[in-house]
């Protein structure tokens, strides 16, 4: 397979953007993204996007052609592919367009991702979002995506003494590096305190241990080594693509304080990069509940098992720790516009490791990786980025 | 890119199946598939679906995962993922598949197309179908799919002459193809009378210029070439794969009679392939509306532009003409799931090249060609296929 480099980033800021529209907060962040990477609209060669439920939010399928209509790049009928898998939308939808590098179809592909969420109500939401869970199975029944991850908790506690307090910590950490993200929905600090007294929505989460929904997009522009020159876009490599799945239900999984599919995708990038998880100097994790962003850790290999909650406790993920983990504030603080989540942690991981991560910059930012998953794990997508030489 | 072969088809009977669901028939195609193919579910690599609207017909997202679960491949956590755009979702995710296959990313990907349509009624079946044209500019404003194909046949016919006999012949010649189809939704021939008598839907299309909503799945199992020596299924190449989008709305194209997003699909398909249309042997090609081949065989390059109702009329598109056209009974006859049947059309060709048509089968089958359009036309992919030798 050929390598395969970023050259351009570009988002929206992310939030309830009553006044804006699908259609122009993805034409923001495309265009952003190839200003960004020094092409012209003639460079593209293909578009792909991801967005998780577009039918449901707005009334639109056929999203690939509409983003490729929208961003006048209808003249050169350029192919346009729209990518689901729930809010992994985004990273799924990153690696259909490095395997399209990769494969040589294709030299400069843009990836972009988008949710427009806050057209409709918050019982809808939350109803489009357990499609992500299984509908027969686990929605039907009443079993929404908190209630989810609230018996992963439940588990995880139990299990390995995790506090509630120590999953009160990583939103606390999240919002001091969202603080700092002039594009996060919520840019500013919590208390350990708010965090714990917060409304409780599945026990034992509350309100902020979730990241909520939001509008917004981000995109990257993904180019073949050889023609990386021919643009001004600083590149960053992408080392590795791994994805994965595991059961729908929860109750099939052979853990409730695991997620396979973010073992298995995490296990094939460090393959295919060739490095172990000691190796990475930060991560964007996805922490769509404070509990996820404890397991992620654990499932990157980052610590041992059991020991998430004790590591954001010690600081181990803060920006100066030995990890830095959601510098960019992570779903929490960035807000969490589904297909637009894997996008936007690339970008951040891109950022950093061009060193222009401005007030979150973290030292030593060699290897980056971002971490995306669906519904309560169905779904996961890991990518290994490094500097380009 | 290496070379890819379909080495295992398999798909559920198309039709109103109102006692099967989205899982039981995607599960059914992708065994037969995987049977065909001589192949064990350890061999399989990655999963691809086509679905246009599972979060609007059943309220399920996260399609890859879900179907990589009910299939059993949930231990091995091999990648899962969903593509659409709209009902060219299938020829969408065949090449997705391709591509990964051909990128060297993965051996042996299954891809799938699935949709369950009949869960939900007539009206609302209209409204989902319509997401797939441009909801803000034509579908709030009372256009159906129908009113936009109508709109075109107009116009072909004031432009050409082409008259409305000849369209319903299209529609006699598929469902003469379909009777021969133990598959197809509606196995059965129909008169020109009928056709031309039938219920007015959108002027000057009527019930029976139209393929109708029904449930269905489809599966091929891809394989890279130096694997496919371990398997017992019976090979055919994939000599190409083009993909191409337009504006989502009618009203942006360059044209009314002619598909930009085909004539883009099937210029790549062919220069990767290194032949023309002349070469190709027989074609499924994407019949939503009667008026939908007439224009496929002209911007596929089997006649000259114009002539395309005066070749139904002249036989060149039936099983014994120069270019057989839909020898599976099309959309019109097979019915027209729309996720599945971009593989539907993959498979009819695969089955012809290899002498396995049974009734259909038609002489000299050598090159074959499968075109799968979505919405109104702002997608398109033109796969080509070859014998294996």
């Amino acid at each position: 397979m050929r390598e395969v480099a970023i050259i351009g980033v570009g988002m929206s800021k992310f939030g309830e953007l009553w006044e804006r529209s699908f259609r122009s907060l993805i034409t923001e962040a495309g265009l952003a993204a190839v200003k960004d990477a020094g092409i012209g609209g003639d460079d593209i060669d293909a578009l792909y996007v991801g967005s998780m439920s577009a039918g449901r939010f707005i009334g639109q399928e056929h999203i690939g052609a509409l983003v490729a209509d929208e961003a006048g790049l209808t003249p050169a009928h350029i192919p346009a592919t729209r990518v689901e898998a729930a809010d992994a939308s985004g990273g799924v939808a990153l690696r259909q367009g490095y395997l399209a590098v990769a494969s040589g179809a294709h030299d400069v592909v843009v990836v972009g991702g988008v949710e427009k969420m806050t057209d409709v109500g918050d019982v809808e939401q939350t109803n489009i979002l357990a499609a992500s869970a299984d509908r027969e199975w686990e929605a039907f029944f009443g079993a929404t995506v908190p209630s989810l991850y609230a018996m992963m908790a439940t588990r995880h506690m139990h299990d390995y003494g995790t506090t509630r307090e120590q999953l009160a910590r990583v939103s606390v950490k999240n919002h001091e590096n969202g603080a700092l993200n002039p594009n996060a929905a919520y840019p500013f600090t919590v208390k350990l305190d708010s965090v714990l007294t917060s409304p409780l929505v599945a026990s034992p989460l509350r309100v902020l241990d979730m990241a909520a929904s939001v509008d917004g997009a981000a995109a990257v522009v993904l180019c073949a080594a050889d023609r990386v020159p021919s643009f001004t876009g600083k590149p960053v490599k992408i080392l590795a693509s791994g994805q994965a799945s595991d059961s729908l239900a929860l109750h099939d999984r052979a853990s409730f304080t695991s997620l396979g599919a973010t073992q298995r995708a995490a296990a094939l990038a460090y393959r295919q990069a060739g490095i172990t998880a000691r190796d990475v100097n930060l991560a964007e994790v996805h922490d769509a509940f404070t509990i996820s962003e404890v397991m992620a850790v654990e499932d990157l290999g980052f610590v041992e098992k059991g020991q998430g909650g004790f590591a954001v406790e010690k600081g181990v993920t803060t920006r100066a720790g030995s990890v830095p983990v959601n510098t960019s504030g992570g779903l929490k603080a960035r807000g969490h516009p589904l297909g637009a989540t894997g996008i936007a942690q690339a970008i951040e991981i891109t950022q950093q490791l061009r060193g222009n991560a401005g007030a979150r910059q973290v030292r030593n930012a060699r290897i980056g990786l971002a971490h995306n998953v669906g519904g309560s794990g169905a779904t996961a997508t890991v990518h290994l980025l490094g500097g380009w030489e």
